[in-house]
């Protein structure tokens, strides 16, 4: 038994989460005090109190009262519209939960035809489990758990953004400085929330569940893993539908507003402007805060699913069982440090000072987050147990696990920094493609993809590496806490991505509420940031959902009961080139849905430009309710068919083809599927900044492409909105693909290993 | 034993070999009769003898002596420049081919020490074979063999291609109909010559190599795997060298000509314009031969390894062992047949019958050859016998291997319909692409984008099947068929690719000699036509490549002494996960190449309109040389890093990491790669034949978007260059990719398995 008494586990936890609910609620106290609207006295004295002055920072970016108002009925209009969006969203989840969970009932509980019976347990030799039935209802309520966690993060994270994007704006005033901290203080609010609220339920559910099984670990563990199912798979949808939701809407804007009419972006005469910003809300924030969810459950299920079937589980050690929850938790606590660096310990006083600072917050965290797994590994470990590996068992060591967790934090580390180094205008990659524009669209593109291509290399030796390692020193147990590794730091990861579609609605709310045309550049400043940070997050994202599902396949593997998966076996291989093919399909259909939806966009928009007398000249209002029904409309159409493409290929291929054949699949999807998500964002986040760099303007270079207007601009437009789709839709939302086919082949897994096959058992 | 003696299969595999020989030298000398310049005499009748008038055909069409010594004029320029470029090229290969060669020699002769003491034999117990070192000399002596046959294909296709499009220029005068014979008749010369060098070359090597080995058949089809080699690497170096030339050409002259000045495709005032017509021969001529004749090789050669240590090997039956090479032969009768009714049972009399002619090539030829197979099944094999199934033998019956061989053809048939369906014109997803248009260029590249991952789904399924039925009943021999299968109407599929390129340059030719609009217009519907084939071409060819590098993979890990490749073990994993980033990395070079050079293409051919005085005119000539230059320099500097990083991962993935890891790379490339090879092909062939369809305006809705120079048709133009390097440049090179790995581990796999893993040995 490791130092830590099960006593002290089972406060340190919640204690941990408690802390980081109440500075995610401190946080959101310190945004609240900007007051939008009516409320406008505070500033007037603002003069002295400010100590953050910009270069060249004059005062005639302070604005009237008229334009703080506009701003809350902007603010208003976007958080009505994203609100309305998810309830709508969310009866089609409510249907699909509750469908999702009678079938997952019925299947496990088929397992052993409903049998009331206790039966043997399958590792813990010679004592008794609880019945296969209880399993299935219990797997069930942890689903569902699963999913309304899921969409609490996602629902509070859109609250926070949508609150936040106008106090953001009109700290812009100030300077940049004060409105970063807002921007910064409301990402962590949502970073927070989401890491303490899943930490929290999870050990809640871990601890009611306990009542019933009592000293049945196998069965309790094997029910958790519902959870990570519940999680993720809400997360697709939150994904898909918000992706295809802002990408319909930003590129039918940016296509007639920027292209045809040459208006300005977000320019409040654009008719589909409000669904544009409503989009970031519900995409970028809410699908990214289900996705990251997702990703942090898995991985916690994943790893105590092996540690419940290994010596932890066996010799019934709680605080070695909680590892993974005691790494989450000390996760939160260095987090919290890590954003004091951001928002009380520095001060930012320049534009150029933006990004270095969000990129500090990365390093910081990692490095504190070392010591803190050193820590954690040191008292809650046994110096020495042994882990399940495949049907043998491995002797391991604590100082392994330090190990396998730290690689997978360093790796996440080396990830970020290659994609800030293939998606910042300020490195040669973006600028070379920048420069490409000068010869038009079509070697903007050619460039930009090769671009993507080219940036995988690097994350994928990352991956590699710690794979390799952790594989090696702990088998699926490494890679598990690999992956809780590399997500530890999630506070911080999602305040610093969270940050980029604040800032972007800050911009647009400036220009909407026609705001001086500096408040605009410190927004933009803001937002380049972004864009960056962004993309950061997105290959965080992909680089933890590629642990997780190796992960995730391999509690799959162990639990399904095979302990070889031999690419030498057609059953294997046919399944792994199926599954390498997945992501095609899958990228097909939802960049596809974001075409169709845009045209439709489109077509609204020109109609409205065509038809509504002075609507060009600011003289009309546009007709914003529409855009957002059409958004709306075929987001929740087109996530369909690729929702059920991920979530029944491993029912069909375990069913009819069997666990050695889904084994591919799992196998094929996640190598191939992590390639085209890193390259795809990757391309969409360097064109959008090749886009900016040319509009900035900001060197010799950057100026002998532009203007905006400039032919090497239009090309750049070009390349900008073909990344639309790319970066916030069909790959982030491949993470989850490979995430949530794994953890449902989980959940299923003694379903497939009991009456799967069924074609080959035909033939 | 089978029906066949040994002595008649040693005659009729010759004997095929001739005919295909003779077939293709008859079909030269009809083409020859069409007489180039000076000779115009022939012509001065043919109003009389031509029964082939097309529709609306008018008599405008027939140009002057004039223009017929021009198009003899232009004809020299191509086939010079082609000529100069491959000779440049065979210098760099000469060397490499040298050195390469040394390698092999060396790495192979180490394995026993260069010990020249005969040793016990591996699989055929109880024997002695020759020393290793034997071995080594005799794979050197296959691989130069390989190499020559390839780049001798690969010269003698372009060689006939220069050769025919002048004359298909001259037979457009006359209708459709003839030019269409002209110009498949030279796809057929070209057809004919590699699929009977191809056989002869290796049933000779066989032969001879089988005086020293005598009965030590494990040794000498060892051996034998060097010819795949040698044929593949040159393909390589052909696919991308001559990919990166063709496109940085196309892709140069487009952007200057067509979108800056607006001058037509192939106008003579183009500076760029004869090396983008030089550049249609040895891309996509040249290296499609050398790429083609490189599957063929390698897929005979992993079916000869299989069958020489299965029960075929072991007991000595020449006939049995010979049955990929008597596929082959029935091959050339069957496809010889075929030919035939395109070219005499058949007339062509109007424009729109040219796709089903081309399409029934493929159908006619299947059809066949099933009945061929059914034939040399019953005949050359016994019909019960043992395989090598990785360590373990399976009993197999004859007409398992005819199913085996069967599935693969019919696949291919499956591969290139679907490729059909998603790449021409007449069929929906090309109309969807061309209509997005309407909203620029941006909705363009997203529709194709996924118009290319879409069409992935049905050829993996197909391969999938493929793999599946002839791995269970044949494991690797069977797998080895299948590829073998797809492979047999390569002369079929030769003729009908190569027609593609030949009309093009017979377009180019007809705009450079200023020949009528008619003209133009005759040969722009053979070259759509050929748009759609060349992409079948590459379904082909990529579907091929899936199942002869499986086939090479298996036969690897025959060699390397490994019987399972366990997803489960972390050298295994980090092995497939690497691999299948290895085709982006290759990706993003060459796009990355096919870019910059077209970059400094743009900017000659800018500095000449500039600064010539009356090029745009017409009264001065533009410098055509410096533009081919760029070109030639650019390829062959360009062509290095993709090449080496090919070349180079198996050697240090076995060298430093071992067996294992290497056979987790082959997999992990394979099954994305021809992901990534299919999208890449089909992507490109839609947005080409969607400006297509935009141009001819066929009917209502291409009018709609058109016509030429309209906002729809820019979009599409931008599209199509896009689509230029991934369609011509780094999808057909990925097959190489995937395929070159695999044999060259094959290969090397005695080396790998005696002193591989270097890396693990030391930590």
């Amino acid at each position: 038994m490791g130092l830590l008494s099960e006593g002290l586990t089972q406060i340190l936890i919640p204690v941990a989460a408690f802390i980081g609910l109440a500075f995610a609620l401190f946080q959101w106290f310190l945004v609240s005090k900007v007051k939008v609207s009516g409320g406008y006295g505070d500033y007037s004295g603002y003069k002295d109190k400010d100590r953050l002055i910009n270069e060249g920072d004059t005062e005639e970016g302070v604005d009237t009262l008229e334009v703080s108002i506009k701003c809350a009925e902007i603010q208003n209009a976007i958080s009505v519209g994203a609100t309305s969006f998810l309830f709508t969203e969310y009866r089609y989840l409510g249907i699909f939960t509750a469908v999702f969970g009678v079938v997952i009932f019925l299947f496990l509980g088929s397992v052993k035809g409903f049998s009331t019976a206790s039966e043997p347990c399958t590792y813990n030799t010679g004592n008794i489990c609880k019945p296969a039935l209880a399993n299935a209802l219990f797997t069930t309520i942890a689903f569902f758990l699963g999913a309304i966690t899921s969409v609490l993060s996602g629902f509070l994270g859109m609250k926070i953004a949508t609150y936040a994007n106008a106090r953001t704006t009109l700290e812009a005033r100030k300077g940049v400085g004060k409105a970063f901290i807002t921007a910064f203080r409301s990402g962590a609010v949502m970073g927070f929330l989401l890491s303490a609220n899943g930490l929290l339920v999870l050990w809640v559910s871990i601890n009611l569940f306990k009542l019933y099984y009592g000293d049945d670990w196998e069965g309790l563990y094997e029910s958790i893993t519902g959870y990570g199912l519940g999680g993720s798979s809400m997360a697709l949808f939150g994904r898909v539908g918000g992706g295809i939701y802002t990408k319909a809407a930003d590129v039918g804007a940016d296509l007639v507003g920027k292209v045809e009419r040459n208006i300005p972006e977000d320019d409040p005469r654009n008719p589909a402007v409000i669904a544009d910003n409503v989009g970031d809300n519900v995409g970028d924030i809410a699908g990214m805060g289900s996705d990251l969810f997702g990703s942090y459950a898995e991985s916690s299920c994943a790893a105590l699913f092996v540690a419940s079937i290994s010596s932890f589980g066996i010799n019934h050690d709680f605080s070695a069982m909680s590892y993974p929850l005691i790494i989450s938790s000390m996760g939160i606590v260095v987090c919290l440090i890590t954003t004091l660096f951001a928002t009380d310990f520095f001060e930012i006083k320049r534009v150029s000072e933006i990004e270095p600072t969000l990129k500090r917050q990365l390093v910081i965290s990692t490095v504190f987050m070392t010591a803190g797994i050193a820590m954690v590994t040191f008292f809650a470990l046994p110096s020495e147990f042994t882990l399940f590996n495949f049907g043998t068992e491995m002797s391991v060591k604590n100082w392994h696990l330090f190990f396998c967790v730290a690689i997978g934090l360093w790796a996440g580390l080396v990830i970020g920094y290659t994609t800030e180094y293939y998606t910042s205008s300020a490195y040669s990659p973006v600028k070379d493609v920048a420069d490409s524009c000068r010869t038009g669209a079509a070697t903007n593109v050619i460039f930009g993809l090769a671009l993507g291509y080219k940036s995988v290399i690097i994350p994928i030796f990352a991956i590699a590496v710690a794979i390799y390692v952790s594989f090696s020193l702990a088998a699926m147990y490494g890679i598990s806490v690999s992956a809780l590794g590399m997500l530890s730091t999630i506070a911080t990861g999602l305040a610093i991505d969270a940050y980029g579609p604040i800032s972007d609605n800050a911009g647009g709310i400036a220009e909407m509420a026609g705001m001086s045309h500096e408040i605009r550049e410190r927004t933009d400043a803001l937002d380049a940031a972004g864009n960056t940070t962004a993309a950061i997050g997105k290959g965080f994202a992909i680089g933890s959902a590629a642990l997780v599902s190796l992960a995730l396949f391999g509690a799959f593997v162990s639990r399904a009961g095979i302990n070889t998966v031999d690419v030498l076996t057609p059953k294997v291989f046919i399944g792994l080139l199926v599954g390498a093919m997945l992501p095609y399909w899958f990228s097909a259909m939802t960049m596809k849905s974001v075409g169709s939806a845009a045209l439709k966009m489109v077509e609204e928009v020109r109609r409205q430009f065509n038809t509504i007398p002075g609507l060009m000249e600011g003289r009309a209002k546009p007709d914003y309710a529409t855009c957002v029904k059409i958004s709306t409309d075929a987001s929740l159409r087109e996530m369909i068919p690729p929702g059920a493409l991920v979530m029944l290929t491993p029912l069909i291929a375990g069913t009819l083809f069997g666990v050695e054949t889904l084994a591919g699949v799992l196998a094929g999807s996640l190598v191939s599927g992590v390639q085209v998500a890193i390259s795809a964002s990757n391309t969409g986040g360097a064109w959008d900044n090749a886009k900016k760099y040319i509009e900035a303007g900001g060197n010799e270079h950057a100026k002998s492409l532009g203007p905006k207007g400039s032919d090497a601009h239009k090309a750049a437009v070009i390349g900008d909105t073909i990344g639309d789709p790319l970066k916030d839709t069909s790959g982030p939302s491949l993470n989850i693909l490979i995430k949530l086919m794994a953890v449902e082949s989980l959940v299923f897994a003694p379903f497939f290993a009991a009456h799967g096959g069924l074609l080959f058992k035909l033939f």
